[in-house]
């Protein structure tokens, strides 16, 4: 198979993990006879410091011209205390998943069983737990109007939501719920939010289309306290945006580190591929972010965008080799980690590859 | 001490709950020797069905003239799963805060050391955890504008904020971090929303006016996160409506259970003292819910409203002996409960005017 990826590292340890996914895909091309072409493009705070821009123009066209894109991270700690900062890199991720129509985000959070020890949940709530996330990603009170009063002192963001929005990742999760345990749960806050009403509305309609699979509805600060309560009571959770970025951090933790998980936004074009985590420039450089959520970012490319099943399956399998021989990042390693399996970013990845 | 006190139970199991409440009031006036007098008005489902309207006249009235509120619980699934119903249960909640200027929410999340194995999250990561959030009552995305298009197909509500309603919150758990571990987390979503931006810019001002207490401010997504994987890193935390009514949901996992959490909402006039857990249909008239957040509301009302320290810390010492003593219900009972300690509502009532 022919494909061209386009890697877009953006900010903090976005060049770090994003590094290790591509050594991966290059893995993975040698080994299943695939030419692999690749590009790279500027995102964010480093594209801000670059052009004046957090999405540069050729970073968009080379977007939409490549099969998938792998993504690292965006965000820089000098704009977060700083409220009137014009141009933000967050932008630059927001634009682009309005450009290329990313409305679906899917992020499947599973834990590997060698890091049951690793969460701040206990290991019998947590086993068996397999979550599917679908967080709605061009809409909502991210993209409704912003206003701020002449005296500054009042500001507002719109949120809203139209029906054919609605619908389209709806559908998208029921036939998700289909292929697994044949679950969905609706999330929002219709007693209060008429965004929500329609939300609902929308999600008992298409539910009718999908009488195999078994609807719940539940409100957001409910969920948000099920999710830790009881994650095995999930199958698939379909959200709005912001309610999904709330609950899928929060869900990192019944995959014992954020470092470990994976995301995947598609919907009318080019696919891009991310860990969930941010750009972490707390530790960027030093060497020892988790590369794991871009390797598994890789799978999922894999999967959704190019079709390779065998492919995705053997980076999981992969991932899951090197967990069980006990390397750990620090990010999931505990007292009981010896010295020399605790890994840094590039030697975790070199793991990686051996067991490809 | 002469004192007038509303009994509000409203929906669900509201009226079990605060019926123990109520017991404990005159338990306490008893030995402590108060006059407390009481009335009872109605709210939520109960009122719809009695008058038509949510939030009758008279409930409003007897509000304002009493010196304090025992709320009980609002709801009816019947309307949950309505997206048309015209009035709705929630809006006499809602409208209750709005008219009482009840801007400040007060959820304090502590974990009886009895419970640590009642929670889903390891003991480990429990112990020591006391956190004190101040939840934005009034404003936000819960009041600001709602609009369905005229072919219905779109619906929005306003996320909005005004300087003063940042300020006087802000305020309030600055005063209250000095008293406590004199640290502030402030929440928001300053990299995605104008309100949020207006929100950091408020709270940073504030901050200077309270050099002696540590702030931090995290996004939403991230303290959703943190609030599970290291809850004792919490001092105070303050936030919007809406993010306070999803933090607060999930960090009662913190507690053992929703069934433990009491809560306090003030600001202009009357006070108003309720559990964090809603009407709970599925298990109402079953005398099995658990009483003892109404009984901590109490304990809360008799604090922050009346000023009565030693009343107040003799209530909760009740409770704490009576989960020494082994007592559960059923939400906070485990495999080791022995089958005499398993209470229902009214005993579970008993046992702490036993201890009182
Ligand atoms: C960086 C931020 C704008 C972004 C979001 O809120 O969507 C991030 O938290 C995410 O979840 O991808
Ligand atoms: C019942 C509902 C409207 C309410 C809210 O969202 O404020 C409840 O969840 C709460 O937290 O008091």
């Amino acid at each position: 198979m022919q494909k061209h990826i386009l890697i877009v590292p953006g900010d903090g340890i976005g060049a770090e993990v994003t590094a290790v996914g591509k050594q991966v895909l290059e893995a993975i091309a040698a080994k299943f006879n695939h030419q692999f072409t690749y590009d790279e493009a500027l995102i964010g705070h480093v594209a801000i410091e670059a052009t004046g821009s957090a999405l540069p123009n050729e970073t968009l066209t080379k977007m939409r011209a490549a099969d998938a894109v792998l993504f690292g991270a965006v965000g820089h700690p000098k704009y977060d205390n700083d409220p009137s900062a014009k141009v933000r890199p967050e932008q630059g991720l927001l634009q682009m998943r309005k450009e290329l129509g990313l409305y679906a985000n899917l992020r499947p959070i599973k834990l590997f069983d060698e890091l049951l020890e690793a969460s701040s949940i206990k290991p019998e709530i947590l086993r068996g737990a397999d979550i599917l996330f679908f967080r709605e990603l061009t809409g909502d009170v991210y993209f409704g109007e912003k206003k701020r009063s002449e005296d500054r002192n009042m500001a507002s963001d719109l949120m809203v939501y139209q029906r054919y929005e609605i619908e389209r990742i709806a559908v998208k999760a029921y036939e998700a719920a289909r292929t697994r345990r044949g679950k969905l749960c609706s999330v929002d806050k219709a007693n209060v939010l008429e965004s929500s009403r329609l939300w609902r509305e929308v999600v008992q309609e298409v539910a009718l289309r999908y009488p195999d699979v078994e609807t719940e509805h539940q409100f957001v600060d409910a969920a948000a306290m099920l999710l830790i309560k009881d994650p095995k009571k999930f199958d698939v959770v379909v959200t709005g945006n912001l309610f999904g970025d709330i609950l899928t951090d929060e869900a990192s933790q019944i995959a014992g580190s954020m470092g470990m998980l994976a995301s995947a936004s598609v919907g009318d074009s080019t696919g891009v591929y991310e860990p969930i985590h941010g750009s972490a420039h707390d530790i960027t450089g030093k060497g020892v972010a988790n590369p794991l959520a871009s390797v598994l970012s890789v799978a999922l490319l894999l999967d959704i965008s190019f079709g390779l099943k065998a492919e995705s399956e053997a980076v999981i399998a992969a991932v899951d080799a090197v967990l069980k021989a006990g390397y750990r990042t620090r990010d999931i390693a505990n007292a009981n980690t010896p010295a020399d399996k605790l890994l840094g970013t590039y030697q975790m990845g070199e793991q990686v590859l051996r067991h490809l």
